[in-house]
């Protein structure tokens, strides 16, 4: 089984920008630390970070028949990309969506999300540790036979 | 450490009712499948659930000075209920949201939820499963000191 | 076959309370009604009022498996509960959603039934004959092998 | 008593048009059952049908002073014609609106009515069985001495 | 010159209908008192009244190159019809419109009218004798040379 | 009976200000215009015209038990002021509000009018001319014994 | 004369809930201090507070013919208990709402409240004090001949 | 192959009405040319245009069974016409929604079309040469075994 | 202690003005009374009123540093007046807002208060009684050392 | 003439993404069956893709003074770019707007273009065939003189 | 050259109110440096300040045909006030509109001005230098023959 | 000091593109000017456009520690990209919006912009200038110790 971890724009600024926000953990270190936890689930793990919606879209598409699900953190695009739900619908991965912040609790263009809707699940506000239990619950439930038909 | 477990109205026919939506994993199953993550973890679990809004806003009450966070599925009040996310930020315990199904993929009515601006963080549409998941990231994210002060 | 009658919050006021606008029939007098009319139809009717939001829930459970369809006057909850239209979905028992006065002719709040969309149909402003109307027409319908499937 | 039965565009069509939402009851079987449930109730019971909005204004003009009550179905013009609901309320004709499908769980347009308002009541959901419902309820209202005053 | 007044749906019942609103002034009377006016003012009046949205349209369109301006009370249609302006606008026709009633005081579906802003003029709430005020407005701005370019 | 003409915040421009828009005639022109048509009328007119709302309101105010009667053309606080419509409505005059251009066929702040829903009638778009037809309209109005009780 | 005092989900944990928001009165305080203010105006004064919605309903069903008047506090379920207003209305005691924070000027879903257009009139924001002012103020009016006809 | 073309309100008027805006081709134009696409195509194309929205409906009804697709431009009834979508889907007959003008790019009202959701396609703002880009988008997708099941 | 009374438009028509809404006791009664319950209170009163509320603005800076707390009823200006809530922040005086009757019962402009969110509190419906409630409350806060920091 | 195709975010898929809903022709067969098609109409057509929207903007500028209109089919930026638009009225290319499904039938969020009201047209729903349609289209408006100014 | 400065309510506080959010120059020492600053720019300017709407109305009035431009802080009535708007437009007067502070990161009722769109420009959230800055603007606008034909 | 300006897309065809709306002054040209105006200011003036949105996001990514503060036009992209202003916040680098056209007399779209809430101030609609503008007002809050802690 083959995992994407795919981070949008400014999420290379992890660990970086506005700790008290979103923490002193790098993209680096999440990055690492999912790879660990996918050796421990036998999966492969394999990551990309960009912050051109273009290039996410090319990436997405990328996956297409060569990996079973994908972790998704599209930042700001989360919330305003069309174009990446459509890629993801377009190539079936089943994904489940990550919020390193709680974004019900932040300003309203946040409250809504683009891809949230066409994704398996949704893991908000739990920190750069989101990742990991995004990524434990999309084996869990792809082990489950569950994704999009 | 010790965390509660709150479910909300019709969750006591989770595995019976809808099994198309809602699995079949009943809450007895879900109940002590947490005691069990709960004991791996080294933690304290206490499970309850009530149908009757003002009675989940008294079993809240009794939480206080008591249990260090709570994982709650408040059904459908997480989408009208004010009196519940009174009584979360009244006794000051951090929680993490639980959603069995992807709200977002549904009605309009369960696009909103009145806690999860309250919310330590939210898991959406991760089936059953995602109840230990919060389990895990509340009780992480609790031991790295974070909460709601 | 076997019908549940159930009404919700104020609706054991019925014939008391502000009669110039639901009239002076009282909620026992509509429910020895119904049972003399089930009596005709050779349908056994059963009746419940409660004015807890939960409890009306808890009933509604009840009926699983017991009861072949439903006549709701969910008062007020029409409206507001979301955990009642859960709870009908969740029994898979069609039912037919009543109100003794014209709820399009009243204040804004009463414009839009959280239920309605859930049921098999609906009988607004024909008084307290509306639940006769309802019974009659849920039974035809059964008998007709309608429902939800 | 004398009972005018109108209905409104493409009900000529019905038990034709989409039978699976609509039934196989045809307009004429519909009429011919309520004139035989007026002989039951003894009223007089006329039918009309018209697909341009403008000729059922006209077509409840001639109600004027003539008849008691009305049945009215006024099919897609329910959801757009405001000089339908000046025409009904024009001749004081108290009325029921009956609609064969549950309007509340189709297309958002067809949620409101601007007839509702002005009628004593509303009978949604319940196939052509529905008209029967509504024309026993308005009978029963009209003896009952209510009405629009 | 010559102008053409025209009216929509139910205003046949002018003087009938709901008198405590509408007055006592049947529609007879108040063609008899433009048609006095006119004469006054030394301009032709011809009078029309039909209650089909598409029959106003094909009036309209017979103003072409035949009448110099129209004072219009379209009723209901007011609040609904788009063809009916496009008809207005497309034989460029310049009208005033009239509402007997004062529709800012009535229902919310009222206060919006299709035709206003393609309108010279609107003269509203003034009773019957808002016509007359209509047809000198309107002829006082036609010998003012002003108009719809 | 007496009559009082009331005109609000830049219209003592008028016919200066934007001509194209609001022509050439100049308050002083409309304010004799109306005193003569008073004079035909038997009534007695007087004018006042104040750029202050505060001002405006203690004018209404000084109108209680002495005019019958008054025409209004607020300009801007048309549309944004309940102070006058509570001054009106509180003095108990009837009035008719005009306004020189098609306020329909503007900015959509304008569409709106807080006065209307209080007024007698409304006379709109028939330029300077629309003082006198609505003076005309309200003295025929009270003549027919019309107001607001 | 007999006044009822009412409190709704949460309002048990005045003084200990939130402090900083709700200030240090506890319930008890404020019961034993309105007793006092009671005996001082005459009038008998008993209180209630239940967390249930269906349970306030039935306190207030309760109230018919024994008590004249109510101060209400109902906490969240304001904002969203259209079924405590109908229980209000419909057993026809005079009430003032009270609120101890100021309402408008924390979250936007405590700013419409489900009750105050059927109150006599609302106290917000004097912190518990309010209770006293409002209790004050309903006996000044029930004397004063004023509550709801 | 049979295809309708049908024309709505004020279509009798292209090439006459608002040349500037919509071409001076004429209807009789329109309609000759699309025959004699028809021909070329090998399809019988009969036309018929009509103001009134209930006649259009009527004209509808009467394709049931006889025509394989259809061309309609409902002129201003696409807007507001909810009896024409429901006669287009009751008689199951594939359409092509035209409009001459770009009604995007004109008020507001004409940006929503109540049809458009149930055509095969649309075309838009391409002039009268529109009818035949959409008779031959019409008849390629029957030919390749498209239209609505 | 110093406390200023402001009163806004049209309130010097109190006890004149629509008596059966707002009651016969007059401004100078209202005075009167708060300077007595000043008196007793312990407290200096000084009242003002004015119609314009650029002057409104200005009676607020002159309170600076002068006056200890304000009871507001700004009338009409309260729901539109963004200017005196910046005058009554501006100066940093804690104030109570007043209504005499209860806006919420009234019409939809009557509902929002520009001031609210910057008051200390709010006395809604309690006749002009209001205004003592608001006085005792607000000396008591200020007593107790609340007010706006 | 020389035409340009240009075509947006997750195109590159056709013929492979979706096929029940965007067929099975590839990208590749409809830009060869362009030129083909420009061929027989006597036009150059060059065709381009690109998922990156500043790309596509780019794309745009470089059609300045070097072809004369464009097909346009931008995928999801249809709905989300006003940077597209800019970039399309910025350099004054005539263009026609292509969308291969219904997107009047698809998600709310494909309702709305931010492109169509510059555009000279737009074809919707006819799948593939519609890039054909709206290059024969746009070729006869240019040939006619129109395009925009 | 003429350029005028015109303040509205509360900015005669400017220095005093709320100095951590408008600074602690005063309105005094913007006006001295101004006038500077037009000295410097060769232009003679007039300041002016006034808390009521109507006055700054006639302030606007005075500046026809004798400023040649105009810059406007309105305060709090830029988001209010259409008057002041219509008084600018009307007196054909270019202007550059101020905000001390940044409107956009305050409370919602200030991010819409009503004076924006008939403005020349806009500078905001820059200080009182914001003013300096918008003189310049405006005479290089009124140098190089920009402003409102 | 050193002062980063930031154009966004379509911006470098300044001076090409729509001259009637933006002028003729070439980007270039802009540049040049703010290099004179930084020597002038004694800051480093560093300049760079790209249409790509995520290209600029990576430019903002890259002034962080290196630059103290932006003048940023991002074009179409301020109206629709969290990303920028997330990446903005993110470097916390303060920045001054500008805008060469009056963006509030423009497209509703305009009206809003992501970024202004997270600016130190706006510049809008004073042509190229403004830029200028734009660095002068923000060099000079720098140095005056303003910013975004």
């Amino acid at each position: 089984m083959r995992i994407a971890v795919l981070n949008g724009p400014n999420l290379n600024l992890l660990g970086i920008r506005e700790p008290s926000l979103y923490g002193t953990t790098t993209l680096a270190d999440v990055e690492s630390r999912l790879m660990e936890v996918g050796r421990e689930l036998g999966v492969d793990v394999e990551c990309a970070q960009h912050n051109v919606e273009g290039r996410l879209v090319e990436i997405v598409h990328a996956m297409r028949g060569r990996v079973d699900g994908a972790v998704v953190n599209a930042g700001a695009y989360s919330h305003t990309s069309l174009a990446l739900r459509d890629a993801l619908t377009g190539v079936s991965v089943p994904f489940v969506e990550v919020h390193v912040t709680n974004v019900y609790a932040r300003e309203a263009e946040r409250r809504h999300s683009m891809l949230a809707s066409a994704a398996l699940g949704v893991v908000v506000g739990l920190g750069t540790h989101g990742y990991e239990l995004a990524l434990r619950g999309l084996v869990y439930a792809l082990n489950a036979g569950k994704g999009r038909a």
